[in-house]
């Protein structure tokens, strides 16, 4: 397994990866893109913003230096939200150095450009680039509790993808390999905006049938996208999935679930985001998807209709009436 | 669509369906095994003991009379527990009607026999009876309220699972065909077996990566089972797959789940089924998934660890770690 790591982040999934880390005895550093935050960070050996109430390991190294902080790493993690990543890693491109392989924990789709995380890593960094990912249901806040808890390490490359799995592994995360890491990547990317959904019809008070139908026929479109853009139909029933899309949609720390919930109680979308600490990915990331569910010509309704109610005025009520009112078919 | 309907069984979903079909104005007789039971929910409009806190409608008639409860009927539904079906339909065979379809509405697998709902049906009136079933995720309280929710009609006669889905398919419950009824009836009766360990997952505070874990490989494992045993792969990623599934591991009314939790907080297992309302009908069930299982030498670890802690005394704890810890590998 890796050695020694390099973790480029310093959010909720960074903290959490340093502390899994640090446990298993890997030399770890943490690097944040302001030097000022993360000097509070190393103050206060606690992520006061983005996971309060866990200490952080006294093993933990601290360094915003970009010119040094990579010296001696065998692994890097790229845990920098989706829509910052060709920012953050086109400043660090000239420190990376060539042959270390990069696992990346974030779940998006970038706009404009279209492109998974470790997409964006290839055309900052160059196609060589060997990349990893790791996802599934891990809300970061039971992690830190060292809750039981399941994830996959997925990668073109199988040898990479176990690396991974065994470096990540430990008593309370059990790690599984996977080698569709497009499924893998546009899965726990879409998951998001289906989780914005879930927390509208918890908002309504639409109740649990409702909820799991919208999971139900949400996986169903995610699918199809993520099958019709090259990704295995299995990776969507399965960890980072199916799997990823319950806790989202049902965990009471699901940010996107939460921001989904504020509109589904009235908030208007602007007043619902500034009232969220960290980024709601779902948002960005379901302008992406309705750009690629017209591209490739796929039916996504339950997409539409957030996309629709984020960014074109629709009640949330008119969301689901038509929602429940189309044309009567088979399942 | 049929125009006056039967429904053998007074319990939450009898009187749920009841209440639906009056709302279409389609003739509704209730029947029961206990007369003494039935006339007391006539009486009180309500059915106090199953679904307490709605009235039932002034146009549901209510008869207990065996010889006459068919009269001019032209659907049959079946709202019987299953482990209880053949004795109802064992009493009753000698009245029904030539030529009348039947629409199971209930959930799980017969002890002994290992039958389906609709195979019990055969078994007992005869091969060339025709079958439907209604199933998806459709907790009856929520019904009740007239959320917003989905299901399935189900029947290898296409036509026919169009009729019962007209007939039953109303402004709060859109109603999707499928012709695959051993996977309908399949997924519906195994989820149950999955719901009462989510339910121990939270009566231990496992959190909710680990229950939606659980849910991932639940329907993993169930699914495996059903496709060995003739069902299609795509109906456990289904509305009676995972969408049932998933509002049975969520929803607070759930009873499997909710006993599960009644385990998982330390109750011992008769207590916690003399405690609950109703049928567990995923305590049966699981038993008999387990045979099925071994007969198809299928691994299914979560069923088989629940079926540990219910029959076999192995205690919550181990029984967690035991799942936690199997051999790492690929998903």
């Amino acid at each position: 397994m890796f050695k020694n790591v390099t973790i480029i982040g310093d959010g909720a999934m960074g903290s959490v990866c340093a502390m899994l880390l640090c446990e298993k005895d890997i030399a770890v550093r943490m690097w944040g893109y302001d030097a000022g935050q993360l000097s509070e960070i190393a103050a206060a050996k606690e992520n006061k913003k983005f996971l309060p109430g866990y200490k952080l390991p006294d093993t933990l190294v601290f360094n915003a230096d970009d010119a040094t902080v990579f010296d001696g790493t065998d692994l890097i993690v790229s845990a920098v939200p989706c829509q910052f990543m060709r920012s953050v890693w086109g400043r660090l491109k000239k420190y990376v150095p060539a042959g270390v392989p990069i696992v990346s924990v974030a779940k998006g789709i970038e706009n404009k450009a279209l492109l998974r995380p470790t997409e964006i890593l290839a055309d900052v960094l160059g196609k060589n680039i060997a990349c990893a990912v790791i996802s599934g249901p891990t809300i970061a806040d039971e992690l830190a509790r060292k809750l039981p808890a399941t994830a996959l390490a997925a990668s073109v490359e199988e040898k990479l993808a176990q690396k991974v799995q065994r470096t990540f592994n430990i008593s309370w995360l059990r790690v599984y390999t996977n080698t569709d890491i497009v499924g893998v990547e546009l899965a726990g990317a879409m998951k998001n905006v289906i989780a914005i959904a879930a927390g509208i019809v918890d908002g309504v008070g639409g109740g649990d049938n409702a909820k799991a139908a919208l999971l139900s026929r949400g996986l169903a479109e995610i699918s199809r996208l993520g099958i019709a853009m090259g990704a295995q139909s299995k990776t969507f029933s399965g960890l980072s999935g199916l799997g990823d899309l319950v806790t989202t949609c049902i965990s009471p720390k699901g940010r996107n679930r939460l921001f989904g919930e504020r509109i589904g109680r009235g908030q208007n979308v602007t007043d619902a985001q500034t009232s969220m600490s960290g980024v709601v990915e779902g948002v960005a990331t379901c302008a992406s998807v309705v750009e690629l569910a017209k591209k490739h010509r796929i039916e996504m309704p339950i997409t539409e209709a957030v996309y629709q109610v984020l960014f074109e005025g629709k009640s949330v009520g008119e969301a689901i009436s038509d929602l429940m009112t189309r044309r009567l078919k088979a399942e």
